[in-house]
């Protein structure tokens, strides 16, 4: 079993980057982001990358003794700087899981320093972008240039902007009163086509792709109204599509776009409150935006700017990464990634909007629910850590140290024949999962604590995955350097967590022969007796989804459809609805 | 009595200004505040707006066809902007009170426009500061010329920058366990010192200067902690005094800078949390500051850049006007002019910080309790309304649209003999006192409406006052154009209230012959009997306070000292520990 530890910048980069491109490391050619959408089927929607984040955005005057950039230069680079650079190192250049790179520290290191170190790369996780062949020297002295001017500011993106791109397609009223179609909805899979941007609808029970809808460029999750029939999904560039299940053929009933560049959305959950409300979370402008739930019609615009959780220094971009809803209360939990803080934003009353702030650390990504649903457990990443809430006190609990760079998704939950109830992490940094007690009731001894760590395949870690029904743990690891590891996906038996998983060859599996076939994010049907996997390939290749049965852990069917372009994420209705995970 | 409307802007920018200056409109010669403090006797704190708002502020880089400044230009333009212009044009030139000055706007209108515009002003409100002599060709030039440069931003000031400016000078330990001085503290009074950046310690009973002692630079205003023991005084300049008043000779005991500007400070006031923590808004940086009550120290720093209450767009410098402190609840009201945001901040869990934000009008100011404590009252100025928030329900009750540029202070509470209780707030651009019902349970007909506007002697008002004990109430005009009714006060007969004020000539009766004396900020004593009147002078011309028989409104006694330059604020330490105005 390969463990090669894969630096964490770089699989950010790779998974943050404009398109999949195949690792150059694996002996194949980077597809060129610039280029991906020209290679893609007639009609889809066009990646609207280039203008993100921001058409306008202002080049600063020139300073003495500092490099000028020609008009075309600076755009060049700012468009390079934002597919490339900023997912690490932010827009505003104030550094995350990437350094600063603000000018008072780029002019004291100065150009050549800037150009071998974007041209050779660095081991603490620096891609070798001259080197690889990806960036031309031309290019990367640009870059340097650019690096030594001060960073420009993208515009800002306030309700006025907003509402300029909130449509109605389809008003409440001129909506079906009943369901129009013969689906099992609750069965249903919405899954990001990435690069294409659109999602497909599959027919969890048929495994029939129902619909395909046209969406926002690199849709990053689904969530599903408390009801269950409407489905939100947000695009990278920040364009929100509301989708409703219940027409004979589900479509884009209401869309807006929130800012420039997004991740998360989410819904209404507690009682009283179904469907009423939406929620979306920004990269750029730092904010979110609370709307209507049955027509996306924005309503609120909240900043996150502000100060650090640690040094209490104001920060220019603290990003949101990640939304979740608690069933309990009308609270949304909106996980603010360089401040570090946790807003429980209380949506019953926006007038007087009631928000608890928790101190947790910095760097926060994502995160779930225990499976009582009470408390809330959010990685904060670049700090090894995962921050416990407990959101019926509306107070942090404990911080816990865990492995190189956490990376939940929502992380899996189940009952440890030791430990009790306990939620699990994967890592992008390391091999290690760890699983936490999260039973302070009965199983106080092992709360809030690491209680066991198991070893998966290596780093490049996604998600792990079981279900209620099941006592499977899947553990995938598509950034995994090692193209045999990437494709393949490690299951563990829950009730003997001390013995080796077992590696499942999903991408051999496929039937597919190009490729990397980075296997990614496993996901139940409603049932609990199948799982999904998107087998993830370049936009000019071809991809697909393996279906697993869960007890013999054997293959079930493969989907395989041109319209599947660059599959990634898989959202069953049920177990997204009910933050089942 | 003369009702000239002054304009808004005029005498924000002379209550902003550096130092009191006679208004040239009155045929005298205006200090230059530069100069100001080489007039001052030997051996007072300097000082140190010339280092504001934050030394080393970085000239923005050149643009092609925009006029460059020097380094020297650009840093005599900063200094000139910012005491000038940034009180209501906002730092960042986002306007608030004054116009916005954006580039966007200033290169529309061009060099030669501005130019002008600063020369000679407008009716609507810009002081013609060529026109008046206050500052020449040469200067207005070099300020036309920086108005189309982009604005430079201050620093921040977080946590590591205020912790390097805290020092205390007394612990807690080695301060007094009983009252060690003779005073009657109940009856003291703390009286800001305005240009020579101290405070006075006079005793009410006596009339006697108790100490005078340094602070920062134009202490906006006194708090008491809630047990009576401690004061704190926020000076122009960001610095913060604790005073123990329970030392033999009073003096400060912890000092912090909280940032680069600021106007409020506040203490814990609630059960359980008496002199526990205090709290301080700043300017700039646009935040707010969570400190241990005893010393100082920091703890806590959050940030107030976010999206306004209306068109919810980003707003990069929304300042803190004013703070109160809840008695009921361990929570202050923190009011954000630029956004128009009352933040309710519960005190009681720094780690899990609740905050209730009250959207309520753009540009507030001050405000304060009505007489139950239960509601608070802000004008929202530039907005023409006075918020009113329920504190016991953390919610918005209503916005009431009152007279021009409404200026509360804290207000005034008294029984109106038809409307039952109320709460009253004169205007700086109105000669209206506006009395607005407080009692939704059995005046619930006149409750949060506007029941009946009575006139002063003209606009330029910046203080009413009155006490539970007496049944007038005084109203101020220290901004009036017009030197009689700047000198002069109107006193209302509160069972009378449709009979003109009398007009009493305070200025005349401090005996003092030269200046414009003006007469600010009423304050009563504690038993409720004297009132306390400045006598406001130029800081290199005589000064006094006058007190008043509440009674027979006859002059009581006049303080005079050569100490008691430019006296403005005066705080009587159990009125303003009870909230009793």
């Amino acid at each position: 079993m390969s463990r090669t530890l894969i630096s964490v910048s770089t699989v950010l980069a790779m998974a943050l980057g404009a398109s999949l491109a195949t690792s150059p490391a694996l002996g194949q050619t980077r597809t060129d982001p610039k280029d991906a959408h020209k290679s893609s089927p007639g009609g889809r929607y066009e990646p609207r990358m280039d203008v993100l984040p921001g058409q306008g955005m202002k080049q600063p005057g020139a300073e003495p003794g500092v490099p000028t950039l020609t008009a075309a230069e600076f755009e060049d680079a700012r468009k390079v700087y934002f597919e490339r650079c900023a997912g690490c190192h932010g827009v505003l250049r104030k550094g995350a899981t990437g350094k600063a790179l603000t000018t008072d520290l780029t002019r004291e290191k100065g150009f050549e320093y800037l150009r071998d170190f974007i041209t050779y790369g660095s081991p603490g996780g620096m891609p070798n972008w001259g080197d690889s062949g990806d960036m031309s020297p031309q290019q990367i002295e640009v870059m340097a240039k650019y690096l030594l001017n001060e960073p420009p500011t993208p515009p800002e993106f306030g309700l006025k902007e907003i509402k300029a791109t909130w449509k109605v397609i389809v008003p409440p009223e001129r909506r079906p009163r009943t369901k129009q179609n013969a689906i099992n909805i609750e069965n249903l899979f919405s899954v990001t086509l990435r690069d294409s941007g659109e999602v497909a609808l599959i027919d969890g029970d048929t495994k029939q792709i129902f619909t395909i809808i046209k969406t926002g460029y690199a849709v990053h999750i689904s969530r599903i109204s408390a009801s269950g029939r409407y489905l939100y999904v947000v695009g990278r560039d920040a364009k929100i599509n509301l989708i409703d299940l219940w027409m004979a053929k589900p479509d884009t009933v209401a869309e807006v776009r929130v800012g420039l560049e997004a991740r998360s959305v989410e819904t209404s959950k507690a009682k009283g409150w179904e469907d009423k409300l939406a929620v979306a979370g920004s990269y750029w402008p730092p904010q979110y935006v609370i709307m209507k739930g049955d027509t996306l019609e924005p309503l609120k615009v909240e900043g996150t700017r502000g100060t650090t959780v640690d040094t209490q220094e104001y920060h220019p971009e603290p990003r949101v990464a990640s939304i979740v809803a608690s069933s309990h209360k009308p609270e949304w939990l909106v996980n603010v990634k360089e401040t570090g803080k946790v807003l429980m934003v209380d949506y019953s009353d926006l007038t007087n909007l009631k928000i608890t702030t928790i101190a947790a650390d910095r760097f926060l990504h994502d995160g779930g629910f225990d499976r009582s649903g009470r408390y809330f457990l959010v990685a904060a990443n670049a700090r090894n850590k995962i921050a416990v809430v407990d959101t019926k006190e509306s107070k942090l609990v404990k911080i816990i140290e865990v492995g190189q760079t956490p990376h939940p998704g929502r992380g899996a939950n189940f009952t440890h024949p030791k430990f009790g109830p306990v939620w699990a992490t994967g890592h992008l940094g390391s091999e290690a999962i760890s699983l936490i007690g999260t039973d302070p009731e009965k199983n106080k001894q092992y709360a809030w604590t690491v209680v066991q760590t198991i070893e998966g395949q290596g780093g490049g870690n996604l998600f792990i995955k079981t279900h209620p029904r099941s006592r499977n743990l899947y553990v995938d690891t598509p950034l995994n350097p090692d193209a045999d590891v990437a494709s393949s996906i490690a299951v563990f038996n829950l009730d003997k967590l001390d013995q080796k998983p077992e590696i499942l060859p999903i991408g051999q599996w496929s039937g597919i022969a190009e490729g990397t076939k980075r296997v990614v994010h496993p996901e139940y049907n409603k049932d609990g007796n199948e799982v999904w996997f998107s087998v993830w390939n370049a936009k000019n290749q071809q991809s697909a989804i393996v279906v697993v049965d869960d007890k013999t852990r054997k293959l079930k069917t493969v989907i395989k459809d041109p319209r599947l372009v660059t599959p990634t994420g898989k959202f069953n209705v049920y177990n997204t609805q009910h933050d089942v995970y």
